[in-house]
């Protein structure tokens, strides 16, 4: 046997038990699944959490000798606080509402059936990701909750830390009686092994990948089964020339440097031109008051004295950093048109006071979330009540935007009747 | 420049096309949308009929020539009177609620942050489908009403009826000043162009396979875009020992022989073993009786005097046809591990009148519908209460049963603020 038919048969093997353990969370009353997680938690937080953070200090020294950059490091490395709040993360998942076995629109259609919509688990969720290692325990108390088993596939640098918190689930299952293959690490970050899991669309329902441009694109190329996916945020605010104009600076600055790192900050600040020569100076200063370097349009650049000037390619940069890139446009079309073009579908906002235009960029713009007088960084499942989130999907189908217990639970028809037959 | 390469850069130049025209139909009112389809159903009744009918004749004849079986010509055949049920279909989806803009969950958070989903179109759905022509305007028009373009792959029987129906929707897209590339035939049924519509991920939002195993086969397994396909229907109906028997008869012989030769017809019937002696030699008496052949296992072989013997594949066949497969099962237990291991997550349905087997049925069966006491027929657009479909999806991500108006739509997050920024 050829080492990729080898590699072929161990994921599909481990993705066949996947499958059968998602039959039995599927079943579970909502007490079991909270009580796995409530004893992962107490693990984190009690007998675990030395063997973890020896763990993560092993990947962090292999890091460190292969040169990763402090930025990288930082995002790897676990520390006693940092495995406190993964615990509270974990507890915090077991306390919301079961998502599972919900049922919408309930009605009696005319034949006197009763019809609705009743959640059911998707089954087996492949999630790959890269460094951060609290994804790990994030998306398997996702999963978990939701009746999912999960499939993961973490970065290499992380692969110690995470066998060590896949390890912690594993034990929780199995102090429940339930079967540990509901949580699988793949014990390999070999390509080849991804591109099977990918490809195994009837063991597997749903491919979540998390992590750069190359890493997406690659399981998108691959996959049979299907992808949820985000690109990138390329986050825009329109400031009309009807807006409030203190409003628009205090929401342009927290969009741009509440947190800079992130898929929801903004990049682009899109100003109406008949507010420009009042609004640019200002909002320039404040910028780079707070930091941050502006790359401006032509006329940008004219109204602030001092600014960089604008590349082509700055209108489609995801920065996740101090940086933005300011331009002048036409009133509402103008800010439509270019969001369409080099917007990523992740988080636009408009600040007007004209109830019109309000109106018509909330309709009219396609993202998975649109604002009205309001900061890019709302788009977050916290933020949008929905307490704990997988990702954000810039993926139209099945979920848009923030994903999170519900996100993934599918609706199953269910019907009631008392002998109905069809004429 | 290579033939590929020519029906690469026409398919793709297409596609560009359809993607600009969605984004015009995303924005139309109702009004617009349903002034086109008018224009529609009014043309095959009257100034498009005759064409229509030479073109089909065409296909109809080449089909003939062909030696093309006598059940596939009648599919491929238009008479007026079909004709005239398709203009009435597409008359039909006019009048039905407009699915986009909608706003569900509208609610205020502790921020002030009010945050709803609102419906929006998915943007451009290629359909790839086999030989019956009206689905070509079917499709079209519930991809319209949804503000979604449509790139259509029909058949190669049908090809001049299908150029003749799109052609009506390209003159009443034109009449009403909207771009006719908001419905597109594809020009050639070429695998080739297939291959190429189906990988053009950065234009296309999804894909909808009608028709054989293979063909959807071959979409899913060369797709980039996003599928919804549906492989096939082998639908069970159980009936328990605390059934009431006439009923549980009644739901038997209406799932399998009042429309065989469809998705949600029964192909398998399972007995419960306490009431297998009173039930078998009923029911398969009663099936005789309505033509239909039963292929038992041995127990049922055993109550049923000359019943044939079902072999290993009957358990996984989609007959289509007056043929059923019928098996005495241990209980709802064995029920529910029967479907699990043959069933194609389509159409379930039990028959009992004890209230706790029917709850663990609906609640444990996978399946795009699961029925207590009813016919496994309902599993229908129309009969759920959808007002029309475009097919049966037993896909789980977005859309699992019949997909009407709103799965052809997506939910934008949208939010409403008054300065609002994150702490």
């Amino acid at each position: 046997m050829s080492e990729s038919d080898e590699i072929r048969r161990m994921v599909t093997d481990l993705a066949t038990k996947a499958k059968a353990a998602s039959r039995v969370l599927a079943r579970l009353d909502p007490a079991r699944k909270n009580a796995v997680l409530l004893r992962v938690a107490d693990a984190l937080r009690g007998e675990a959490k030395v063997g973890i953070l020896v763990a993560n200090e092993k990947d962090v020294a292999a890091a460190i000798a292969d040169g990763m950059a402090s930025a990288m490091l930082d995002r790897l490395r676990l520390t006693p606080q940092r495995l406190d709040g993964v615990a509270d993360a974990v507890a915090q998942i077991a306390r919301l509402d079961d998502p599972v076995g919900n049922v919408a629109g309930l009605r009696t259609l005319d034949s006197g059936l009763t019809v609705g919509r009743m959640t059911i688990p998707l089954g087996v969720i492949g999630i790959i990701y890269e460094s951060r290692p609290n994804v790990t325990a994030d998306a398997a108390a996702l999963c978990l909750k939701s009746g999912n088993a999960t499939i993961l596939r973490g970065g290499k640098e992380a692969f110690r830390s995470n066998q060590a918190l896949a390890r912690v689930f594993g034990e929780a299952l199995e102090a429940e009686g339930l079967p540990t293959a509901a949580v699988t690490l793949l014990p390999t970050t070999d390509r080849a092994a991804t591109t099977v899991l990918i490809g195994l669309d009837r063991l597997v329902d749903l491919i979540i990948p998390r992590g750069g441009e190359s890493l997406i694109r690659f399981v998108v190329d691959h996959a049979r089964v299907p992808v949820i996916q985000h690109y990138k945020g390329v986050c825009h605010v329109y400031v009309d020339e009807d807006a409030d104009l203190d409003q628009a600076l205090a929401i342009a600055l927290n969009s741009k440097v509440q947190r800079p790192g992130v898929c929801n900050a903004m990049e682009t600040l899109l100003v109406d031109r008949g507010c420009a020569a009042e609004f640019v100076p200002r909002a320039f200063a404040a910028l780079r008051g707070a930091g941050v370097t502006v790359r401006g349009d032509a006329a940008v650049q004219e109204l602030a004295d001092g600014c960089e000037a604008a590349k082509d390619e700055d209108w489609d940069a995801e920065y996740l950093d101090l940086i933005l890139s300011m331009a002048v446009v036409e009133g509402l079309d103008g800010a439509i048109a270019h969001i369409a073009r080099h917007g990523s579908q992740h988080t636009e906002a408009i600040v007007t006071t004209n109830y019109d235009k309000a109106r018509r960029f909330i309709r009219e713009v396609d993202a998975s979330l649109v604002l009205a007088n309001a900061s890019t960084r709302f788009n977050d499942g916290g933020e949008l009540g929905l307490g704990a989130e997988i990702g954000i999907s810039t993926t139209k189908l099945h979920a848009y935007g923030p994903m999170g217990l519900n996100e993934l639970c599918a609706e199953k028809w269910v019907a009631y009747g008392s002998g109905h037959t069809r004429a």
